[in-house]
């Protein structure tokens, strides 16, 4: 393990993390508030430890997988264990373990908060917040170039990345680094593009920027108690729309953007499924709301806010869906399970993983049939390799048991079955919200300090695709 | 497709199942009953529609697997429709949905009921509700020898049966035929012993006869409304043992039977797996339950119970589990997918399938380690076929999407989530029981007969490792 390249690195995500901690003050300059001085410090104490450690070591020798996913795993923790400071200085949380949590759940966009009154904080802080977000949507996208899409994430490679086990070395680097580059102008443009639609639509500048971070990053935080239902509907169909761009392929758009045309979507079987998968959800709910409503437009808007935004794992809300009947709260509980497309910034088990289970289910019903049969599953036209088959599969399974494993912990704090499973499913898949008692119009806070610690570590092990994390666990990881 | 000889065998079990209806007159007569015409005329019935299916067909030609799914999955449902006969007939459901319910979570082995007062049935009634338990027992044990061990359930072959796809030729058959009648004689030895000891303990014969076919079936049915919660101390031990003794993979006895040691069992990792879990969820239950109840040997026996009930997917009480901490009721639903080992009465998973899974993640973890590594899941010794591996992936997923899918469905009816989705993991896993509304000291009778149905085949499908049936519906099944 080449410690000193590992150290060195996670300097320089913290000099990077540092930086972006000085944006809040211009708001709070702007607001005339005056709580500049906690990002100033807080920068300070992150950009100087980065800087230290980036200093103190040498950048040579070989970066090989293993130092990727000690990097990566130590990038979202020490990320958000000083992306806390702000929240410590200023006073909005008192305890560590609140500080922790929201700072996770923003990095890893997830959403989940541990406030009850969104709205009596600092712009600055809020900004933050929200800031937290859009940095981790971006981590996610050149992770995805970097090192999953190698491990076959989500059942196909849409990146040649580094060849498994190898160096990455000066050839690959500068590709890895181009290919970054463009898909981050893309996620760029996009967050230009909705701020200021959301601008347009009637929101402060503040506002517009800070919920175009939750929404690209699929995280959802909002700087309203009641989250987007304080806004009008022409802002709330804003961001369906983007929380719907967001849940795609961002591979998807890098194609189109080096020239292929718009139909290259609809030949890619996992955006048909996302894209079905939505519109029945959305006709669906939509009828069974207009008697709860009252209206086929509210419905139609309601319903297609939360499919959307429960699919693609962002959590913002426009209604409390927690009252809604007990037939679509189990459907959007499932679609917490669905997640994004793979190479989006959505979280949960993904799409294109569900699109790989059920074609191989039919194939082995076939088998049974016909043993001696063998038939490779195709995605799009390409055999699946064998090898992202079963990591498809044991994804599944270690997925239902972390969630399984994990809403027995969660219910040791004495919360019921419901919130208990739902905290599980809307940490893990990086959704935010669940039901009961963890409903979108409750929070995280009432939680003990033990148990926010156990959701940080779901909301980085879905965020990282389990496999990112738990191999640092596999006592021959560490071996020579 | 070979349906003279597919009609034939079911008409085979036809008669079998009309001359078991006779059974219950024994008891009529015994307590002074008047219903033994019930019996007589359901048993002529079945008895002559056997007949006649058996009769009027040719008993020749090939029979392949495709044959034989077939088979099993109507043998299962015909055994549940001609079974419902004595419920209609005696006035005990005036609905044909309750009654068919009532059967097919017999002949699975469920023990889900629609019946809130079990002591006002007559008891020729009682015995013939408790005899489909054994009798579906019975016919899983065969059905492990004959079908699903060929298809590697539970992720590994005991038994070589025949090489699927092949015909059942005359040089297998009595091997396979030879096999089933050990199994069945150890059946018998746990039958009478059983029996014999609960009737030592202080039951009466019927009711001793009525629990024991309850429980090496790990079915569920009693006939006490407040099931084995009303017998003494002892008897519930007996119960226990016994119901223990069901989840384990039958073949191991088989073995002993054929001159191994009893060490044999130690040898076998799914064996060691079960009593693990068991072993450790008592003591853990023990603990918890002590401040609630107040004494440890009660806590003892309430948790050994409560927790080898669930896993053998056997269903019997003692205590309301439903009423216990949310922490407790969490594990009891995780064990309720667990289920027993395979080759064994109880349903669900299957230890052996969780256990190969669970060995496969950690290869899949030093696979994301050392890409290139080849490494074979092994069990006790031996290397998994990759088409064994396959196949309890798949299954895993099917299970949980399978569970997802008729949990929305279920609360389509208007239950609670938890209802919901606890009425699908206690038939699908073969259970009875579930949590909320359908707690152990409730019942499935409120649902409207559309769910009824519903559930029902959820229970055959969970019985018949879902391959057997799905099969069925996928359209190259059907085709020369």
């Amino acid at each position: 393990m080449n410690y000193q390249r590992i150290i060195s690195t996670l300097g320089i995500i913290l000099i990077f993390i540092g930086i972006s901690m000085l944006l809040p003050i211009v708001w709070t300059l702007y607001y005339g508030e005056h709580d500049w001085y906690v990002f100033l410090l807080s920068s300070a104490v992150t950009f100087f430890t980065g800087l230290a450690a980036y200093k103190f070591t040498k950048t040579e020798g070989n970066f090989y997988n293993k130092e990727a996913y000690v990097v990566v795993t130590l990038g979202w923790f020490f990320a958000s264990l000083f992306g806390a400071i702000p929240y410590l200085l200023s006073g909005t949380f008192t305890s560590f373990a609140d500080a922790f949590f929201e700072t996770m759940s923003g990095f890893t966009t997830t959403g989940a908060s541990v406030l009850s009154n969104i709205e009596g904080l600092s712009h600055g802080i809020l900004f933050w917040r929200s800031l937290t977000h859009w940095l981790g949507g971006m981590g996610i996208i050149v992770l995805f170039v970097a090192l999953l899409s190698s491990m076959g994430a989500g059942g196909f490679q849409m990146f040649k990345a580094e060849s498994p086990g190898s160096p990455l070395t000066e050839k690959i680097k500068p590709r890895i680094s181009e290919t970054a580059k463009i898909l981050w102008s893309i996620y760029l443009i996009f967050t230009v593009a909705e701020t200021l639609l959301l601008w347009l639509a009637g929101m402060s500048l503040f506002d517009a920027l800070c919920h175009t971070f939750g929404t690209l990053a699929t995280g959802g935080f909002s700087t309203k108690n009641v989250s987007v239902g304080y806004y009008n509907p022409l802002i709330q169909w804003i961001i369906i729309f983007f929380m719907f761009l967001s849940g795609v392929n961002f591979a998807l758009y890098y194609q189109v953007f080096r020239g292929k045309s718009l139909k290259y979507f609809w030949k890619n079987g996992e955006f048909r499924l996302y894209l079905g998968i939505i519109i029945f959800c959305i006709l669906f709910f939509t009828i069974k709301l207009v008697p709860i409503t009252g209206g086929f437009f509210l419905s139609l808007r309601q319903a297609a806010f939360q499919v959307i935004s429960i699919i693609t794992t962002t959590g913002y809300a426009t209604a409390d869906f927690a009252t809604w009947p007990f037939f679509l709260k189990a459907i959007l509980v499932a679609l917490m399970f669905v997640g994004g497309c793979s190479a989006s910034t959505g979280g949960s088990i993904k799409v294109g993983r569900i699109m790989l289970l059920l074609k191989q289910s039919v194939i082995e019903l076939q088998r049974a049939i016909h043993p001696r049969a063998i038939i490779d599953p195709k995605i799009d036209g390409k055999k699946v390799k064998k090898e992202v088959l079963l990591n498809t599969q044991q994804f599944f399974f270690m997925y239902i048991g972390i969630t399984a494993f994990s809403t027995i912990v969660m219910s040791a704090s004495g919360i019921d079955l419901i919130s208990a499973f739902t905290s599980v499913a809307a940490t893990l898949g990086n959704v935010g919200p669940g039901l009961a008692m963890l409903g979108p119009t409750e929070n995280y806070g009432f939680l003990s300090d033990m148990y926010k610690y156990f959701l940080s570590i779901l909301m980085l092990l879905g965020r990282l695709e389990l496999y990112t994390v738990l191999v640092l666990f596999v006592p021959s990881f560490w071996k020579k």
